[in-house]
């Protein structure tokens, strides 16, 4: 089965973005990339949700380069070419998805669609790059679940522009057969 | 003028406590105790809201040994000789305690008290102990705030027992006159 990843950038009070989507506070450096490349290897797929579309697409992306894209919403109608609306129930088109052959998955973004996600056991690894900053408020990073979650620390490390990456993979998953 | 450090554990979802002010969740060992007792070298004031203290005093503590010990809370009336009660606004009793003698400060639990120092800038070091868990709902470590603060990352450390040990500093405290 394939692994899926929910992977995101976030400040240290649990935030992806500030209140109106913006990602201003966000670095992005060679070290950062370099990791960032060496997880794409193992994917070949990017699934997010409509808020997170919308706020890359606003700054001219949206699409993950040499990867499937789909945006999972029930209201967007079109989007570019590169990218594939799923308006069935994210939870059932994740579940059937990670049984189909392919390289691993990886979801971006979104706290909402990772919360259905995480309730559903369905993610088997988050990779988390935490930013040094607080920003007070915002987009929350997670929201409240029904479940407790134990996870086992892959790896830390702390970059040199004074970020912190952490990736973290779920003990318990669909993976197991829960 | 004397440091002040907020230090707690959490789980990776932004919580200190389970709803009902659980934290059995917590591993504690000789690895956290040596980084504590390292820690509490620098300190000799400990700091504490109402509801961390009735947690722990309902646990059997409260009192940290060795440092003095304060209790923010306006509806308190008794406590333990070791404890002291400060009915008084916490962001003015903390302002003033800056400034006298001593050795550095440490505000535990409380992610409400915590969060009105936060705004003041009266904190100036954050150590968490993030345990590798997301417990999917519970008492939140921060809650919004009305400010930003940019951090500097001193310390990361993966622990043994799997939980991650991450050590800031503010970049704008009212160490620097704001």
């Amino acid at each position: 089965m394939r692994l899926v990843t929910f992977g995101v950038a976030n400040s240290l009070d649990n935030f992806i973005a500030r209140p109106d989507g913006a990602v201003d506070w966000l670095v992005w450096d060679e070290e950062v990339a370099k990791i960032s490349g060496e997880f794409f290897k193992t994917v070949d797929t990017v699934v997010m949700g409509r808020k997170t579309y919308e706020v890359a697409a606003k700054s001219g992306g949206g699409a993950y380069p040499g990867v499937k894209n789909y945006v999972c919403s029930r209201t967007l109608k079109k989007a570019p070419k590169q990218i594939e609306i799923v308006s069935e129930d994210a939870v059932d088109f994740i579940r059937r998805l990670k049984q189909e052959a392919g390289k691993g998955i990886c979801i971006v973004g979104g706290g909402e669609l990772a919360r259905s996600l995480f309730e559903a056991r369905l993610i088997d690894q988050v990779g988390l790059n935490i930013q040094p900053v607080m920003l007070g408020s915002g987009i929350p990073l997670f929201y409240e679940m029904n479940l407790q979650q134990d996870l086992e620390l892959l790896e830390c490390k702390a970059l040199k522009n004074g970020g912190l990456y952490v990736f973290y993979r779920m003990k318990l998953t669909s993976l197991q057969g829960s």
